[in-house]
């Protein structure tokens, strides 16, 4: 087997190797080359090639979030680094292990005018869990050295060579085991000086690969909380972003069980249960167009909220919630808790199952309508969108609906920012299904190259739907050799963010049009041809049910699905929805 | 005319206005809606929709590299800022005073979970020129900020927004007056409560706004340098990165009229003059690949080296400057000297003209054989490339060479990196021709987007000249309604990044076709066809002088010429020749 000549590159690939970080996703370069040559030469690394860094780094994410492991990529220097900064902003915020390799020139080369040469070291400190800035071998190139930097080469070559040696061995445990043990996003910057394609048989170095397995998280005191839990009739659950199956299901029926409880599940919770609340602002809008809101709310505010997983889609229960605040909110986590509602007074450190498996058998069910009255009004305001779902004409949300009841169990859905996520609250999905979007910093760039990415791993059928911005935005995603023919692209192409147009204070201006909703008149048939995507469209309901029919059936090629959806009304069928749903509650409360 | 009804918000636009920055490049979003309805309200700008955050940047990059003053780019909170680094780092290199305008959430917002919410401020802190991360008006949302983060409030609310106010002044006006006078990019990061689209017909605040006029930069004793400028024989002007007719003529006579002075000019310097050298590489290629390169390279080195302009392009004129280092280097510029060849030893600060109205009247023409000597190997070189270009197959090489015949003169080149900057660098552009690539960062990515960028304020016709890597990293540069009619994109695909095959080391493997040259087997007809760009292609010399006949006459639709080289045989031509010309140079000393 070939390994790269240079030292630190040897040391960076024998790292990732020991850690089992074994997908590299690379992006072309010549800086990179030594670190290129050592992932591509042994076969133990599964390389990946990818040439927009943006989308390489949305892809590498992708299938890190399914293998819930590092996955690393790899870049020149220069600006091609800073195409990765939205993927890792997504990584830092949803705790996705994405390990940056970077190539860098040597520091001496630094601002001196060189070509693709920037200041790398640090770039992503705000959201980074670890920035390593190896230093460069004193023992390659070093003719270089002498002649530009010979403060580098003052004392004995062996000792210093040795001392590059042991900090880099450093740097690279800290930072690798820290994207395990935080699963936080780490920046490894390279420094290379050349020749940067040459290539030996035999390693020269042995890094110092050290592991920093910290010990089970020591559980706390329950007694207190299951107390406080035990003794309050109004107690929420509220589930963000989590791993499909993640949590034993003898915990959640104790839940569902519990009169005392609710539990609110997002769409990316993965968590589903007849009792569960799965579609929060089919209850929370209908309260807000409500003539009693004020009462209704009151009798929603819960004692205590217990959260955990993610982040959470709908701004409607963060209003709530930050408005009539629990008394107690307890967040379970290994590593964190954001103070969502600005009412948190503990955060547990450990695991979901962990937790339960302590606190379930302290509690016990407690009389209460909490979860009868509130389960009531869910079942009215099921009835009515079935109800409206019957009545309305062609739509976004008709759209919706049709695509939710054709998809077929057992896929993976990745959903994209920020409609389609937020129409996909308002649908029961298939418990079968699992559910993932970018949720960390709700972009809409990078939809696509994730799901591209999850696919290579998640070991089903993958559907992404998505808006028409988010998905022309990264088009690029196509640009891979990695589309598997079963990969499904379902577009709700309604021209422009239609989202928007929810907003209060908007009206129908070119103003608007074009800086808001950012009409376009794109359709995605050419860029589907060029990337060999088979392409259907409809833009009818009889249409859509003709093209949904078998289009997730085995084929030759993967396949986009694209629905044209009358740019202006759909919102207004929206916002008719709540106020249609809204009636059913009152009618509950009189 | 309307106005946000948010004071930071009138602010934030009432400085731009009094600053005359009139062009602010806009993508959708809903928290920066303050600053678009500030924005576009007000017909004293000029307002432009962008999606995709990236592309925005590098638009608004192209306009303020033709403008040369300050353009703006204004987007929504979360990842949509993070698209923007790219571009930030160019007009960072370049010093091209981009100014970032990103909507934040309320600083209590920030890290509790909220969507589409990172940590904006400072953000661009490695290449940026100031940061400024202004205050949330209390007067606005005032319910909201007593609710979530009362203690803004402690004291006199009046006197708190007055400080706010004088603040937020203060902030905005050092980061537009350093945009101005040092010619950075800056970001001001502004914070944003709900409700974002209240509009009212007068505006509220009175902002104090101030110039930063630093006086005239002082002019430095010159005697000095002129002693030994004149007594030397053996001196080098090397022009970067320059704006076309920058430098008074009667200057650069003086410089060519000198026997003891070579001028090497870069294609991006746009100077012009017979007895300068404009191809770098071919004089220094052939001296490297000779016997006799130490005498030869010896011969060449000079005593003093004068500089000017940006960023330098050719990688050998480094290398050889470095290896054999002038006895004097002096950097002109008003703001900064990079020590590219380590051996800077004065840093003019002054503009050019200045320097050499100052200069010029002291130094006179030295006996010497430097530039006759020179001169002669230019001849010689010329002559051969002459010689080459007439018996090579289609190539890369033969394409660049009917590209540059056929170009008329008057047009403005935009050149995307690498290897078409690096091609060009090899031949003699028509001195009517401006020539333009973004040199700071060297990036691939946003090429597209700045040559149609500039086309809006260039005043000419526009010729992109692109690879197809770069190309299609780009391609969302066509997602926008700003290409003019007269736009014309030359795309030279070789099915990848055919520069890496120049390198050394590399055979034809998998691997390399792969991870280093990523092959792709793209062509721009669908892409052009999805955008309304008319299309042809060229796949040898003949079709090729068919299509570029008439290709820059005056059309309906903007157009693209595709220009299909063979993969491999490409890098043979150029390498050989470099071979080819050297035997001239051998010839000469021997």
């Amino acid at each position: 087997m070939n390994y790269s000549s240079i030292p630190v590159a040897q040391t960076v690939v024998q790292h990732c190797k020991a850690k089992d970080i074994r997908d590299i996703v690379i992006s072309p370069g010549s800086r990179s080359a030594p670190l290129t040559i050592g992932f591509t030469e042994d076969p133990f690394f599964n390389c990946y090639s990818i040439v927009d860094e943006r989308c390489a780094a949305f892809f590498a994410l992708g299938m890190a979030q399914q293998r819930q492991r590092p996955v690393a990529v790899l870049c020149t220097s220069g600006s091609a680094l800073l195409n990765y900064y939205p993927a890792v902003a997504e990584a830092f915020y949803s705790t996705i292990p994405l390990v940056v390799l970077s190539a860098d020139r040597p520091l001496y080369k630094i601002d001196v005018g060189d070509g693709q040469t920037i200041r790398q070291d640090h770039v992503f400190d705000r959201h980074i869990g670890y920035s390593a800035n190896l230093k460069q071998d004193v023992s390659h190139a070093t003719e270089k050295i002498e002649k530009y930097a010979p403060h580098y080469l003052e004392g004995d070559m062996e000792a210093i060579q040795k001392g590059i040696q042991a900090y880099n061995d450093g740097e690279l445990n800290k930072a690798i085991n820290l994207a395990f043990d935080k699963r936080l996003p780490v920046h490894i910057n390279v420094p290379f000086e050349e020749p940067l394609y040459d290539k030996i048989t035999l390693p020269l170095v042995h890094p110092n690969i050290a592991g920093d397995k910290s010990g089970a998280i020591a559980l706390e005191e329950l007694d207190d909380f299951s107390k406080i839990w035990n003794a309050s009739t109004r107690k929420m659950v509220l589930v963000g972003v989590n791993y499909p199956d993640s949590v034993q299901r003898e915990f959640l029926e104790t839940l569902a069980q519990d009169p005392s409880v609710i539990v609110l599940t997002e769409t990316t919770s993965n968590m589903h249960h007849p009792n569960f609340f799965p579609s929060i602002d089919s209850i929370i809008a209908p309260i807000e167009k409500s003539s009693h809101t004020e009462e209704l709310f009151a009798a929603l505010q819960p004692d205590i909220l217990l959260t955990f997983g993610g982040l959470v889609v709908s701004k409607k229960i963060k209003a709530f919630l930050r408005k009539y605040k629990p008394r107690h909110h307890w967040h379970i986590d290994p590593l964190r808790a954001y103070d969502t509602f600005f009412a948190l007074n503990h955060h547990y450190k450990g695991s979901v199952n962990d937790f339960f498996g302590l606190f379930v058998p302290k509690i016990h069910a407690v009389e209460s309508d909490y979860y009868g009255f509130w389960n009531r009004i869910k079942e009215d305001c099921e009835a009515k969108r079935k109800e409206y779902l019957e009545k309305i004409p062609f739509s976004d949300f008709l759209a919706f609906k049709h695509i939710f009841e054709s998809t077929p169990g057992g896929v993976q859905l990745q959903l994209a920012n920020s409609s389609t996520i937020r129409y996909a609250q308002l649908f029961d999905l298939k418990p079968s299904q699992e559910v993932f979007c970018n949720r960390g910093t709700s972009g809409i760039d990078g939809s696509l190259s994730t799901a591209v990415g999850a696919a290579m791993y998640n070991g089903k059928q993958t559907v992404l739907i998505t808006g028409d911005l988010s998905f022309f935005y990264d088009s690029n995603g196509l640009w891979n050799n990695y589309l598997k023919s079963d990969f499904r692209i379902i577009l709700i192409n309604n021209d422009g963010g239609g989202i928007f147009r929810i907003l209060p204070g908007q009206e129908e201006s070119d103003t608007y049009a074009t800086y808001f909703e950012t009409t376009h008149k794109l359709d995605a048939e050419h860029l589907c041809a060029m990337h060999g995507v088979g392409y259907t469209c409809a833009n009818d309901e009889k249409s859509l049910i003709n093209q949904l029919d078998g289009f997730f059936e085995s084929s030759v090629e993967p396949k986009l699905l694209e629905i044209k959806t009358p740019r202006i009304l759909n919102n207004k069928i929206l916002m008719q929805y709540f106020d249609f749903i809204s009636s059913g509650i009152i009618n509950h409360i009189l």
